[in-house]
């Protein structure tokens, strides 16, 4: 479907697993894995094998329709107990990823809505559903490229922190859709990726992404982000989001709102780009989105050979950080970019 | 002499050997060496086992002391030409290090100023030389504390990057110093130490010698300072510096412009404190400041267990950068806090 790891979440063809490329080994080592049994695929979501909440998304339909495959041999009631119960099971996995329960729920709406199909007829329309969610998110994401992709030059330089390309979603990507797109069309950008710590998304999975498609691509330390802004190397910087709040105000991973605060000291727009989903008009400011607080292992310990700090040192390790609306110069959804003030022109977009 | 490892750095109690703490094992390993030989004490510089600018010529004054009273039985001519040679060899174990021949020079000078002296003698004299090195240091940095704490009030939040500590100085330290010496006095802080990559040496110095002086201290990544900020957890930035032109513009530590831009955007006083020796007035302006360019390897592969990054991808790895006097509040020196206009109070200090 396409040449950027777009089918990192699939199908297998007997139509009774689910392959996904296990992300926790890259950039290392590139390796498919094939879910068969609820246990690998509980596990596979949990561990992060598969991360970025579309993607998980994308993988929970897989799941649940390889499952209902595999039992559509069973006695009609009998298949929709087990439907209902793996669903469950699946959607503990990782409960704090909303597109994990949306996918869910939306194939079981599917059966639901189909109560005197047989196994057979009903497994056939879940793979149906689950292939809608994947096809979904790729026009989804291809849309938010085009838009993204008018807001940058042929020649640009364009920072970019953490991970919101194809491994987080599906092809293209979000933030990192329009360097991809462009790069279709023969543009060529010079990008600089944030490594993004504690979890390195930007150098392991971001620099990866677009050092494959053959994207100028310059990894630096997110400390580096300054000096590379100063040095007149930056036009414009694309950031994912994780949940945007009615005023503008957008929760991103932990360092965004510092790359933020930079553009608006050097005078580079900086973009915010994700799916209409993402936009919660219940919530009316950041300081209303709750920030995960994570282990501080993640800083002291994680990847190195060695720990970096004394063992009684005490870490703060939030995974997010709220971008205030001031200093976003454009959300940028499928629909198209929305400008200030936010609180107008994102409630235009569910009017 | 002091509680925070100002001793990380002395004369053997034989007078002919030095010991010192081998940082390159911080903080897993607390382990002091033993250097006799001119090779093990030319390694431990280039090495960084010793390091920071001061701490070097420290180390430096007592190896040649050392070495001298090695020597002391030699006849007078072939001790004095054994002490230039061996001055000359541990000089170029780190060419860039300014202090390390400024150190070696100044015992040379005290040798050429007793021509007939005989060893023993010159040797004694030459230890007193290097004692001096050291008091002096150590008076600097507390003056600069000093001054420093003036600054802050007990119970502040403080952020610093990089170390600019006991380690890499003599007691107290220059950005560290205040903290410590309030500590001293009963008073507390909140420190927030930016781990400082690629080298860490924020979570493997800065973070260790806050925690063993039990100063309440916080281990950040750096992509964190903008939320802590945010928070309202700051009153105050302390970095060290490595050179200051005469505009006030002064380099650091990768990463320290940004910690500036964020303590500007949040309405937080940044401080960059170190001694006289410092500020270059030859250099007008920071854009005249050469910034080091360091190995890739150091932000891909370095410290971790296995390579973050593929190997095709690029890396900008500047060591330093530079803060735009206009983001800079004070500059602190052992001889008081200079304020802006810049291009006058640093005058001032030399007149």
């Amino acid at each position: 479907m396409s040449q950027y790891l777009s089918d990192h979440v699939h199908l297998g063809d007997d139509l009774t697993s689910v392959v996904i490329l296990d992300q926790t080994l890259l950039p290392n080592r590139v390796e498919y894995l094939t879910l068969r049994e609820p246990e690998e695929m509980f596990e596979a979501i949990r561990l992060l094998r598969v991360r970025g909440a579309p993607a998980i998304g994308i993988c929970a339909g897989y799941c649940l329709a390889a499952l209902a495959q595999q039992r559509k041999d069973l006695k009609p009631d009998e298949f929709r107990q087990e439907l209902h119960r793996l669903a469950q099971y699946l959607n503990a996995s990782r409960p704090t990823a909303v597109n994990l329960s949306w996918a869910l729920n939306r194939l079981g709406k599917r059966a639901h809505a189909m109560p005197d199909a047989d196994p057979p007829a009903a497994a056939a329309a879940l793979r149906e559903e689950a292939i809608a969610i994947h096809q979904e998110d790729i026009a989804m994401c291809r849309a938010i490229s085009e838009h993204g992709l008018a807001l940058i030059h042929d020649g640009d330089g364009v920072l970019t922190h953490c991970n919101a390309g194809p491994l987080a979603t599906s092809q293209y990507g979000t933030a990192l859709g329009p360097l991809l797109l462009g790069k279709e069309r023969g543009m060529n950008f010079q990008v600089f990726a944030d490594e993004t710590r504690p979890l390195l998304q930007g150098a392991r999975l971001t620099s990866y992404e677009l050092h494959n498609a053959g994207i100028d691509v310059t990894l630096i330390c997110d400390n580096m982000a300054s000096m590379v802004m100063k040095n007149g190397w930056i036009n414009a910087c694309f950031v994912g989001c994780d949940r945007v709040a009615a005023n503008g105000d957008a929760a991103n991973k932990i360092g965004t709102s510092g790359v933020a605060i930079l553009a608006k000291h050097y005078g580079i727009p900086f973009y915010v780009l994700g799916p209409t989903s993402t936009i919660d008009l219940s919530c009316p400011a950041g300081d209303d989105i709750q920030i995960e607080l994570r282990d501080p292992e993640e800083i002291k310990s994680k990847f190195y050979a060695q720990p970096m700090a004394p063992a009684g040192v005490k870490c703060y390790n939030p995974a997010f950080d709220v971008t205030d609306h001031s200093l976003i110069a454009g959300i940028v959804t499928e629909k198209g970019v929305c400008r200030p003030p936010y609180t107008q022109s994102l409630a235009a977009l569910f009017a």
